[in-house]
């Protein structure tokens, strides 16, 4: 617990839409409580009160001439703002700060899937993290066609197939950073239950936060 | 007229508060416009529905909390937006597009007075800007105690004292600029009447726009 105790762990889960995110961030953030480990939930882009006003900017659909620089630095702004706001303090109270998507998102998303200039993305993910990057990101791998059958419990019409196509190239950009990065982005498999995957997440985190490991005693292969 | 007709001009005004920036650029459309050359002012942040909605974020006394790198973020975020929506448009049909502060407003006050790093400024710049650099920026040089006691007409009181030390800061970072790249910024003494002034921005704007000359006959060292 000395990392938890002299600064907090700053963990990260990202992953194509449908991979089931949302639903570890929240089994995670309980876990934590549960097991009595200080806990701070977050969720991008928003989390202050200057976020929300940047994320109601960037999701109203009266903009849609925005120019994808822009959008990419309202991104950053909101993140930046995040990261000295509530990230930095929590992690200096000692406390283990989840957070549903950060920068690999618009890693993945913008240059991935939108096909901005990857090093433009990357030197913008560098101003808006602030140089704060996570102590550990989980990548829920999955098919994007599973996980858009799994959110829709259906089949995919033609638009979703064009949005189909987009995850296809989030994906592999996640993965390109699960290759380069490999120390800090682990990557899990998401298909199964929740318990099948939530009990993979905890092996990637045991080694930061070992409390984890005493609330799933049945993770199959906790370090 | 080749580089007009063909692409159009960029040009921006800067300095400190109270220089009489506002005015000469009104002084230049308008004279742009009496010589018959097609003209655009603008005027930074804003200048798009999309950059007016990030400035009222900016502007508001509300959002006090803001952190400097999500101030920074923000005003890339609605340059990008100007630059894509309006700018580019115009410079591609051969206007002379004329900007009330840009790039260098955002090095010399969020550097300069604010104490960011330099370099973290100009990475910002480089994304907020999409590439696009003004063909020429004319510094109204002045110094900030005679530029205060000129918009007030008086002297100063403590807080606008402390406000001076940061507009010292402010033109030491001009500065800075003009001798960093003399082909682009050109610094003019800002002292002197509206015609005075507006001689000299001229001089310095008359290889690029030939067509300003025979509108101010009596400017002194036009090239």
């Amino acid at each position: 617990m000395a990392g938890v105790a002299s600064r907090g762990v700053f963990v990260t889960l990202e992953g194509v839409d449908g991979c089931g995110k949302s639903t570890q961030v929240g089994v995670l953030a309980d876990a934590l409580e549960a097991a009595g480990v200080p806990c701070l939930r977050l969720r991008e882009p928003g989390g202050t009160a200057i976020g929300e006003k940047v994320r109601a900017i960037l999701l109203d659909p009266a903009n849609d001439e925005m120019a994808a620089e822009c959008e990419l630095l309202l991104y950053e702004a909101s993140r930046a703002q995040l990261v000295r706001q509530v990230v930095e303090p929590a992690l200096a109270a000692g406390k283990v700060v989840v957070c549903d998507r950060f920068c690999d998102s618009t890693y993945a998303y913008q240059a991935g899937g939108r096909g901005l200039d990857r090093g433009l993305v990357r030197r913008a993910n560098e101003l808006g993290t602030c140089g704060v990057v996570p102590d550990r990101t989980v990548l829920l791998d999955m098919d994007p066609a599973a996980a858009l059958a799994r959110a829709t419990s259906g089949g995919a019409d033609r638009l979703e197939a064009a949005g189909l196509a987009l995850q296809e190239r989030v994906r592999a950009a996640y993965r390109e950073l699960a290759d380069a990065e490999p120390g800090r982005v682990h990557m899990v498999d998401a298909a199964g239950t929740p318990e099948e995957v939530f009990a993979r997440v905890v092996a990637e985190l045991a080694d930061l936060v070992p409390m984890l490991a005493a609330v799933t005693p049945e993770a199959p292969h906790v370090r």
